[in-house]
């Protein structure tokens, strides 16, 4: 199944605003069989909105809208799709029930203009939307048997309503033909051309209803195998067994199964030992801490961590001393490593990572080149530490230094033995 | 005058890459008068491009295609141009002078695949890229007076390539009438509606030369004013104007000018007063640092901090108080406050902020639900605190938290004296 979506929005095509929607979609439906045929993004405006739907539907039995629903006087999109299914503007009493309850929820006071959120084209099916204010429409052509969904632009809500109830909903309206299955595992330490270089004769392989696709992420690699086949028994043995061949034609590259953020399988490899971590960053500044505290439950393995951006908290929280910044400078692998080792005495953690780098775009230097991180991991078996050389600008150095240490973190937690053992 | 864009390659579609082309176009081109009126993204698929096409030259007359210019297979966009514009493909000895160009300054060999970027369509003229192999095209119908310009996708080509060659030669080709500007500026503490209801009655007033925008942020509230007129100096007095009245009108919730990151302004405010700042995070977990540490030359004021998970970093680092967190729990403004001024202690800095809360899923409580957030800001001058309710998923709580702090931290630094005075 094809899904056609519009973008709406002037401050999108002004620039203000990149959308990020389309894609959360099209890699939330790939798994199920679906794809995005194209992207159209228009201003908020009812010529060029009708005119955008008109060429969706040209294309796709499903069009999603995403944006023009918020509720100042910009956004026209409600009034246009009324224009376009037919029917009337007629209050709907549930919608205003779900926007006072945000505005309870969120300590705000409910005024006119929220208010009007509540009135919806007749031509419309509402689907709640728990997350905003703005409802969730559900337009169908019962005789051409296309659906047209409008969802608000927030991207926090279009991800949670999209997955939760928009896809559930298509997806049991359009069934697909046969069954898809994937299996996605992480492979890191090795460039996506050399990585292709040595599956390209397994991949040639495969039969035509398996297929292998690369999704580089930074610091990583995801491989994917799709399988579509009528049956879901056949399938799914055969796309286990390409699995395995494909995890050990990867051998030490390979990282951990299943499309995953490495901090989640740091943190489930730490609870399985019942481990605790820490942080010590600097160039980085936080960033680890971020990605690890940002998935639920991590405090049951994190203590914390510090981000010693200046010398003098390098030396006063961690501990490093005062000859190793002189003589090496806070770029160095002696530095990295005491601040791993400061981050376990101050924390009392078992394994701490630091970081110490040049992100750019000042301070390089010949010798140590923008780009230039040292990272240490530290736990009772020792240290473990690395000079890398990042591409890119100063968000992808910190991206991959962050990635990184929490990659040499995953393997280090991998030959470590329970705590108290 | 419009352009059209179209954006080319199987890797948007399936969410692998996001288009940050267009918004960059966008951007460039308004100071001039010019704007993007449509965006679509298509397939790597040759009818999908020429339907594009059509439909672009059917809004505007100037069209311009990023990517599918490749010297791999998947790339047929020159082949569509060439069928749609006519002509043959011939040998242009000038590209492939400026490939080989490209590689010895990359260290590269050259191969057949990279060489056939050479071959361009009779219809059209080459304009050279510096910074990349593949050349771009500029396409001409002078009968209607249109043109189609094909681009690569890579993000550093195309700003480079646009700004230099590709914008200046549209331009010249087509002089616009009357001028464009903009002024944008920043509003918190209020929700989108309720600012709508402030300013409704003085937005209905403005002339139709000038618009206002609502561009809501986590925590924030963008408002741009758009002029379009045809003299440059009325307008610039008239948008200066109203932009002095809009800031009247939000009063106590305006924050400051221009459409930049809160970390940014707070690292400016603290750079003209030689301020230094920290940071006590436990519920954002790090992100306030990697914020404030991922604007570039943060290390000049920005000292460090402490990501304070565990009770026991929160005491031993921060030098909180066990009767303080029996007493009142982790999450407390008692709690809050002296892990600001331990941040402050234990750094040296100026000012510290600090956050303690319940990011969620679990972990709420009925007194304390989830999304309940206490947040400190320690100066010389005193501490600041308040306790937020945050809607919303996990993310979104660390995001609101986060901005919030930062947020305080600016007012607080408006407040200070210089450093030493």
């Amino acid at each position: 199944m094809d899904i056609s979506i519009v973008v709406i929005g002037d401050e999108l095509l002004i620039g203000q605003v990149t959308d990020t929607n389309s894609g959360f979609i099209a890699r939330h439906i790939s798994p199920f069989g679906w794809q995005v045929r194209d992207v159209q993004v228009v201003a908020d405006n009812a010529e060029a909105i009708t005119s955008a739907i008109d060429r969706a539907f040209s294309r796709s039995r499903v069009v999603v809208t995403t944006g023009g629903l918020g509720p100042t006087k910009d956004d026209i999109t409600k009034e246009a799709l009324r224009t376009y299914f037919g029917g009337e503007m007629q209050f709907v009493g549930s919608v205003l029930d779900n926007v006072k309850e945000i505005f309870r929820k969120r300590g705000l006071q409910l005024n006119d203009l929220t208010a009007s959120q509540a009135m919806v084209p007749t031509s419309a099916r509402v689907i709640q939307n728990r997350v905003g204010t703005a409802p969730i429409m559900w337009f169908e052509d019962p005789v051409r048997e296309r659906v047209l969904v409008a969802m608000p632009g927030v991207p926090f809500e279009t991800r949670e309503m999209f997955t939760t109830e928009v896809f559930p909903q298509l997806a049991e309206k359009f069934p697909t033909d046969g069954v898809v299955e994937h299996r996605t595992i992480m492979v890191e330490g090795i460039s996506e051309s050399d990585l292709a270089t040595l599956l390209g004769e397994w991949e040639a392989s495969l039969p035509d209803y398996i297929h292998l696709a690369y999704l580089p992420k930074p610091g990583l690699i995801r491989l994917r195998l799709d399988g579509h086949y009528p049956y879901t028994g056949f399938l799914d043995r055969e796309i286990n067994r390409y699995a395995v061949e494909l995890k050990s034609l990867c051998g030490e590259h390979f990282l951990y199964d299943g499309d995953r953020e490495p901090a989640e399988i740091l943190l489930e490899k730490l609870a399985e030992k019942n481990l605790t971590v820490a942080t010590a960053e600097s160039c980085t500044g936080g960033n680890i801490a971020h990605l690890i505290t940002s998935v639920p439950g991590s405090s049951a393995s994190m203590l914390g961590g510090v981000v010693s951006y200046s010398n003098d908290v390098k030396r006063n929280l961690l501990g490093v001393s005062a000859k190793s910044l002189d003589e090496h400078g806070a770029v160095s692998i002696p530095v990295v490593e005491q601040m791993a080792l400061g981050a376990c005495n101050a924390t009392g953690a078992d394994i701490a990572m630091a970081t110490s780098g040049i992100a750019g775009p000042g301070g390089g230097s010949e010798e140590k080149p923008v780009g230039t991180v040292c990272i240490a991991v530290a736990t009772r078996n020792g240290i473990t530490s690395h000079t890398f050389r990042f591409p890119g600008s100063r968000d992808r150095v910190i991206d991959r230094a962050s990635v990184t240490a929490i990659i040499m973190a995953i393997r280090a937690t991998e030959s470590l033995s329970p705590a108290g053992q």
